[in-house]
């Protein structure tokens, strides 16, 4: 077996008497029953991941920021020039962008992994080189990348969770950086759920309205080119991810088979974990939706998934951005399973 | 003048140059524009606040929780029983509720501020006793309180805003404890926004359908009987208010005075707010909406005042727990404008 294989191999479904003994626990707690709302489903589900309550607290927090380059970018999906990119990278390194910022105040460090773009950079603190290929072809006349490679991609993103987890880090965040990445993404979201390409397809990072319809265009040109088969998730990435696609979707796989929570950026994070539950629906039980992003098909990703972003503000940044916003929620949340007393403890009288 | 007055007179608009300033900071920074969506706005309008851009990031924070007790309780609104407040209130003290753990979580103080509880507490750090009198009246009845004492339980608001913000805290959340405070709520929601009683009055801590009847014609009642002036908003508060609404409603007034932002939590706080906006519409500069409750008249403030809540997990619990969750997006929101590169210092190309 390789690596994608024991990993998926390993992944079990949340701890059903973890999940009633959070449950009851909740109920026993000074507060109205049911009304920490969703927060509650996340500490409960938090239990069933750690199989035990209280779960263990979600921190120390790690994001990981997988970059890399779309061919695609050739269509003229994006008007941003593609050397962005490893321009972005390099503001990621010297601190000095939103992710930064936000990891800061959430207290995550940060790593940057660059699994395949086009450019290359000086070796640096907080960089990995784990280059696949350098930049994705593009989707609307070959497949992007080999099988081989989307499975390399995989494994590069479960060693990255691995070795984060060995290092100590109990709460994962995905970020991404890539150019016309929000292209693949829509293709990877119609060929997973079957919605039409422009349902799928939204604005990224800002295109105007003939950008929009030729983004569109691109997405229907590569379903027609490839009749991706969802039930072949290789295939699928293969044909038209990204390489952060591959290795995101194999960063979620490989914190769910440590049972280590794994908060969602956005809509790339969105249609990584698409790939990720075709290959093994438990991983989502690991899976925590930051938040909605802007994007049109990041909401059709979440609902398809059954995952309820905790952030909703129309973020539309990525690079992990809307992940780390909630990053103290979820740990807000499991903080009530620890923290917080009983009716009897307190000597609260419930409602009659 | 009385403090009251002064207070008013202090406030002022946001500072336009200030608003200018950070809304060009936004656009210059490496990031797609707008694509912090909500986030951007907070920004730029705690600038405006301040009067200068990058503002103070908003730290160290306190919240102030207002307690007391409601004469309408008699009409069987709620299935809690009264002594439930006073015992919540020691369960703050001792550090074992909901709100003490997310203010762990965040960093901030919490301050219990007794401006009506019925039931005496003995002095306990982290206490403060300012009781007007010992609950409100049954507003079904007469009016909940005097206009002087309204006015009074207003300047303890204010009061402890200035202390807190002499304390060097420059971060306020608002809190409440009270039980049956949210048939108040709805009352004032409907007083100050004309909307239907049926429209403005929620299911509070989760009563059943017997008991949300009762509490929708107890509103209705009260209405009736007071036909109050949202011109009047003493007035108002004086005949439906709690004391903890118009002590919050002085706390944001004393908040905007010094220009420092306060971070509301739920309805108790959406209806002191429609109070304080009444008294003096600038106060709005000063406030952010932590979250939108599933208590159903909350939205209806939250749209009046057009302020956009940040969290919204259908939380329903009240004590500066929504208000808490938010702090961490507000920091971060500001922490932007500190710490973000330009698209000039870092060397990152723009869009096409």
């Amino acid at each position: 077996m390789n690596l994608l294989e024991r990993t998926v191999e390993a992944i079990r479904p949340l701890d059903a008497a973890a999940v009633a003994a959070a449950t009851e626990w909740q109920a026993r707690l000074t507060k109205p029953p049911g009304s920490l709302g969703a927060l509650e489903d996340v500490s409960i589900k938090l239990a069933g991941l750690a199989g035990r309550c209280p779960p263990p607290l979600p921190e120390p927090v790690a994001t990981a920021v997988f970059a890399a380059d779309h061919g695609v970018h050739a269509q003229r999906v994006t008007p941003w020039p593609q050397e962005v990119t490893a321009q972005m990278v390099q503001n990621f390194l010297a601190g000095g962008a939103v992710v930064n910022a936000f990891a800061r105040q959430v207290g995550s460090t940060v790593l940057v992994i660059d699994v395949g773009m086009a450019g290359e950079l000086p070796a640096t603190t907080g960089l990995v080189t784990a280059k696949v290929r350098p930049g994705t072809a593009d989707l609307t006349v070959g497949p992007a990348m080999t099988e081989r490679q989307a499975i390399e991609a995989i494994e590069i993103g479960i060693t990255i969770a691995e070795q984060l987890i060995g290092d100590g880090y109990r709460c994962l965040v995905t970020g991404d950086m890539g150019i016309a990445n929000t292209t693949a993404s829509a293709a990877l979201i119609a060929a997973f759920t079957s919605v039409e390409p422009g349902a799928a397809t939204g604005r990224g990072t800002g295109v105007d309205d003939a950008t929009y319809r030729r983004k569109i265009e691109v997405v229907r040109r590569a379903l027609d080119l490839h009749r991706p088969d969802p039930g072949d998730p290789i295939g699928v990435l293969a044909a038209m991810g990204g390489l952060e696609h591959a290795a995101i979707a194999g960063y979620l796989l490989g914190a769910a088979a440590a049972r280590v929570p794994v908060v969602l950026d956005g809509v790339i994070a969105g249609a990584a974990a698409l790939a990720a539950a075709a290959l093994c629906p438990d991983v989502l039980g690991a899976c925590v939706a930051g938040h909605r992003s802007a994007e049109r098909g990041h909401a059709i990703a979440l609902d398809w998934l059954d995952l309820r972003p905790l952030v909703d503000l129309e973020l539309r940044l990525g690079e992990g951005t809307g992940g780390l916003l909630a990053v103290p929620m979820v740990q807000a949340a499991v903080r009530v399973l620890h923290e917080v007393a009983t009716f009897d403890a307190a000597g609260v009288s419930e409602k009659r």
